[in-house]
């Protein structure tokens, strides 16, 4: 089934007419992907009023054919935005809506150049973004075969660790498993960290080797038919100490706090809130050092953001990850993150891998 | 060895002074690793007169003190564009760089709005990408290094083009091997086409089966500690027909000749028409739709670019792929490239794999 790209297009065109834009710009792929269905990493999209057109360069003019829906496809030479800027001078409107988190000043300057002093370039409010924040019943389901893919590589990883192995070697086999399994590509490097190193949030693989006892974290993510997932899971290997046991039972009831207050209308902030209240009354709080979850779709971050005192609400079709950790400088850390679609009544987890503790 | 961080920020202070900018700014992560070190995919590396400030939030807070040089880390809550406007506010000058290709109209407004109206800001013609287009020995040793790396992996997967084979395996091998060979990912999403899917410079590697008597392109690049290589080879399962091995014959002619025109104080366009000269002869220039090649480093695509026109003069320590091809749609594709460093007295392969025409 094809994504209703005129649909979306459509929407757009509500949007723009309560911004009073006469037409609107986008070179971010995530966003011109999402309007017309062009895949390529150069290219822009002018949407109209009255129709929509597709710049790309001669390298793309076979797949621009094959994928785009709902506009038209112009291959340029001499780049796209010297293109688009005379477009604009003839078009008939000259309120040109153009996103200003998605492009450079030096891009803003050619497009000047090329359009002229006719047109008023207006800084529109993330239009694209907060569409997809919304995502329908067919990205779900490509969301979901995402995930099922993420976990299904968890799985199977699980029998690979073992004292001996290294972190790299981890994160060659996650990627192989998520590639063969269909992914494009992992939608981040993949993180896989053991011991001491696991009190990175963000820690790169290395050649280090794991030892008995000690802590593992694996954070990974598939993009599979465009769809990202993002999966962390900690486990242990050996018989845990009673601190880490403790630990652990806590970031697992701070998402849960978090999922139960997942819900249409609640505040992003409230849902950050909910987690790291309970890290709070665990005496926790100051090792939860970065914001509970993001949006996730195309991009791997994208809105809605749930951080604290974000007042954003929340409403039925954004999926976002949960991901409380703890992170203790020198000892380790552990983080659980799975991702989360928000219902009519509540919310949904699309990653279900298991959530116990694993002690390997 | 250490990479030489602080003569990078004195070259960078030299060009900052003929500019009469007080101090610069960079938010590109390729920029502010390559004078300071950090690897994060986050943060901001602002240079003043006397010192220099990196950053980031606290996710990166252990890794930024472990990896940065040269450049004192502030790690802040709330996003690190107003802790960089509130520094400005209050630092010695009030001429600040900015790099208009790396900064989005948005991230502009944040500074401004935080920096106050004493700041003038000076959109400045990339610095620190000219500093970077000119590696030094130890960055060369590296790039062989990474290029040594994506040549041992095309060997191992030749082995595996064999009728029946996918190209989405071979493009999660081709990215399990780099990974395996130390690699902290692809440089880009793996190109693996056959048959008529060669036609595309840019394909996506799908589901589709080799066949016998049909082309294939690998195009791969692996980044390995921080630096990228390029290489793309195209092989034959079967007796090809002569037209094909007429068109590998003009594409190797083309590289060849551009190889042999790289060197000192020549300009990139020559170089590009080096190229593009031997495919007119044959009668294949309309069937050669991109430009011969770019550079390469920290980044994928960088300066200097080969292309049609280029005036840029050529210095010894620039690195560039070579990649002339063809494109007959609907038929196939051949490309074949490689990296070179320009010398003091004309240039050298990095990559070593078979250039020879192979028919498997």
């Amino acid at each position: 089934m094809r994504p209703p790209f005129s649909k979306r297009q459509q929407r757009l065109r509500q949007e723009l007419k309560l911004l009073v834009a006469d037409s609107f710009l986008t070179l971010h792929p995530a966003n011109y992907f999402y309007l017309c269905g062009f895949s390529g990493s150069s290219g822009a999209l002018l949407v109209e009023r009255h129709g929509a057109t597709l710049y790309t360069d001669g390298r793309y003019t076979v797949q621009a054919g094959e994928e785009v829906v709902g506009a038209e496809v112009r291959t340029v030479n001499g780049g796209v935005l010297p293109a688009v800027g005379e477009r604009l001078k003839t078009s008939s409107g000259s309120r040109v809506g153009i996103e200003a988190a998605n492009l450079t000043l030096a891009q803003k300057d050619q497009l000047k150049k090329a359009a002229g002093p006719r047109v008023r370039w207006l800084k529109l409010p993330n239009c694209v973004e907060r569409l997809r924040a919304v995502k329908d019943a067919g990205e779900i389901a490509l969301m979901e075969n995402a995930a099922r893919l993420g976990c299904r590589v968890f799985g199977e990883v699980l029998r690979l660790i073992k004292p001996g192995v290294r972190e790299v070697e981890l994160a060659a086999e996650i990627e192989y498993r998520m590639r063969r399994g269909g992914a494009s590509g992992p939608a981040f490097e993949t993180i896989v960290a053991f011991g001491e190193r696991t009190a990175l949030p963000h820690a790169r693989a290395t050649g280090r080797k794991l030892r008995k006892n000690e802590l593992v974290v694996l954070d990974l993510g598939a993009i599979l038919r465009h769809y990202c997932c993002d999966l962390t899971r900690t486990v242990y290997v050996g018989r845990a100490p009673a601190k880490i046991r403790g630990w652990y039972r806590a970031v697992l009831a701070a998402q849960w706090a978090a999922r139960e207050a997942l819900r249409p209308g609640v505040a992003a902030g409230e849902v950050d809130e909910a987690a790291r209240g309970v890290l709070r009354k665990a005496g926790l709080e100051q090792f939860f050092t970065h914001s509970l979850g993001h949006g996730l779709g195309l991009e791997v971050h994208e809105e809605p953001r749930l951080a604290k005192g974000q007042k954003q609400q929340l409403e039925p079709g954004n999926v976002v990850t949960l991901e409380p950790g703890v992170y203790v400088r020198g000892v380790g850390g552990i983080r659980v993150e799975d991702d989360a679609v928000v219902t009519r009544s509540g919310a949904r987890l699309l990653t279900t891998a298991n959530r116990e503790f694993l002690e390997l």
